[in-house]
């Protein structure tokens, strides 16, 4: 009786040791369940954004032009487009407004030019394109689309770019077409700065700091997911610095297989930590949900190296996250039924 | 005992599914035994190297050159220099040497002129630094060190990286020094190729299609790990393109925690594979050895998109590695004990 005694608890043990295995499994499994057939989620920047300092007028800008972006974005996959589709047409309206740190309003470099990066990836081929410092491309989402689609290269830089483009016909403007006053006295009053404080980017809206760029992310119905990324980087920059927008696997990233990621934040430290190859890796490696996987990249990881940021991301069950470490993060996100959640400030 | 026979199957059922569990977890999971204290892997490219293509004399010229390299990198080592001394010192001389396509005898692009680019890792602090289309710096490789240690950025392109760099105390050449006949040679020809060739770079010595670039990653006695990757790019490359080299995650990572990795090979393929990073990531999210992830990354996700090349890599624990799926790739190791172990095809 003693021996069946110690069998028994022999098998209480180690009834219990696997089922610990098994719930721990369990907790860091994906949700099988599709929350979206198709969606998106934008972004339009995140840093020091306060309503402190947002002037109600100033936010009901924002919040009509993300909007409007959202919805646009939204028609395009709700009528069967693809995800590329609804990622570059979304990000033109951003591009197109003076509001964002992207095309039209993007912030001036230290030699007074403004000098645009974009990236474009495609999940289900992990096509990808972009494009660094162009200074004559009104949008140059459209750009890093050309690249990967017509070219056999992911990246080009500068005159390099630009050329390839204009070739493409794309539209060419004349620098003049992005200077805005707001943006320019950005400039002046960052050269005037101390050294600590030139890493940001003042923004002239919020009056604090920002790290503006533009971004989206989309699964169509054909359960292709893409992601996009558009900035003018960090005002004041100097040297051609190639920040994290056009550079796969930092600042974008889309596979199928598991998420598509656009990050908006100091570029630096999201080249270093890979952030949005990261959260991929999380899901496909560890079985992290995409929400597991973004908060441990964005509030642990990035944080512990002092990275400011954030990211919106989609996965391919059309989960949709944003997640920054900031005050705020312009953001909003459209489910399938066409729901615009449209948030600025932490909740 | 009928019943007691019964939780004897039930306990040795439960004993082997537990006990498969933990085997499996042992299989991929590093081997804890120190391999090396320090020690370091180069590489000079990887391509479609074969022996009779290959003279005798040219044979010997490679190994000497790539034996100088790991010797000079092991003699830093051994004194306890650090592993960043020892990548930046043991690619000056891939560098210098006219065999290797970076630095002296980079290829040239379209437009006539030698674009460089360089990357640079510190596994320690995760900080990186990165060069692209660099015209006229003799040593591109300490350009990236330069940027990461001296600059508030991680990735500086083109003239912006002339100037940050000069005004470092950089030496500047005259573009006129990376000139060599035979690269020369090779950009008229590859002008005259058909379009499906012109992503590879024909060889002048080997007299076929390889991918230039040399690198190192190593260990040192603090347990630092670093990497380090530099090159001339692809032949006739037009538009600024930039490759692989000096994307940290995609040609170049280094990470305390996992490994050093330096890539060489179809540079498009590398950004969108994010490499180098994800050679790491297998290792820290699904605990496989250096070895396996290696495999993994170059054998089976990277040749499944089509991209060929090979990567050297170290880990914490000394462990050498160069995996590459083309037939051959220039490399040598050097472990503790100062033993050089050179390789051009494959074994």
């Amino acid at each position: 009786m003693k021996k069946s005694a110690l069998i028994l608890f022999l098998f209480a043990f180690l009834l219990i040791s696997c089922a610990d295995t098994t719930s721990q499994k369990e907790t860091t499994t994906t949700d099988e369940s599709p929350t979206n057939s198709f969606g998106l989620v934008i972004h339009g920047g995140a840093g020091t954004i306060l309503k402190k300092n947002l002037t109600p007028e100033l936010e009901a800008q924002y919040k009509e032009t993300l909007e409007k972006a959202a919805k646009k974005g939204y028609d395009i996959l709700k009528n069967g487009g693809t995800s590329l589709d609804a990622v570059e047409q979304t990000i033109h309206i951003l591009e197109n407004s003076p509001l964002f740190n992207a095309g039209k309003g993007a912030v001036f470099a230290n030699n007074g030019k403004n000098e645009l990066d974009a990236s474009i990836m495609e999940g289900k081929t992990l096509n990808a394109g972009a494009v660094a410092g162009v200074t004559n491309l009104k949008n140059p989402i459209s750009a890093a689309r050309k690249v990967m689609e017509n070219s056999d290269h992911v990246l080009l830089a500068r005159k390099g770019a630009e050329e390839f483009s204009a070739a493409q016909g794309l539209e060419v403007v004349d620098t003049s077409y992005f200077f805005t006053e707001n943006r320019y006295n950005s400039l002046l009053k960052a050269k005037n700065k101390n050294e600590k404080d030139k890493a940001a980017s003042l923004d002239p809206y919020i009056k604090d700091y920002k790290y503006g760029t533009v971004g989206c992310v989309a699964l169509d119905k054909n359960g292709n997911l893409a992601a996009g990324t558009s900035t003018g980087g960090m005002t004041n920059k100097k040297w051609s610095r190639i920040g994290d927008s056009p550079i796969i696997g930092a600042g974008t990233y889309a596979n199928n297989k598991t998420c598509a990621v656009s990050g908006t934040g100091h570029g630096e430290y999201f080249i270093r930590a890979n952030v949005a190859y990261d959260i991929s890796a999380l899901m496909e490696y560890k079985g992290l949900s995409l929400q597991e996987a973004s908060k441990e990249v964005i509030q642990n990881k990035l944080k512990n190296m002092g990275g400011d940021g954030g990211i919106i991301a989609i996965d391919a069950k059309g989960n949709l996250v944003a997640e920054f470490n900031t005050p705020g993060m312009y953001r909003a996100m459209v489910d399938e039924n066409g729901t615009v959640t449209v948030g600025i400030y932490k909740e």
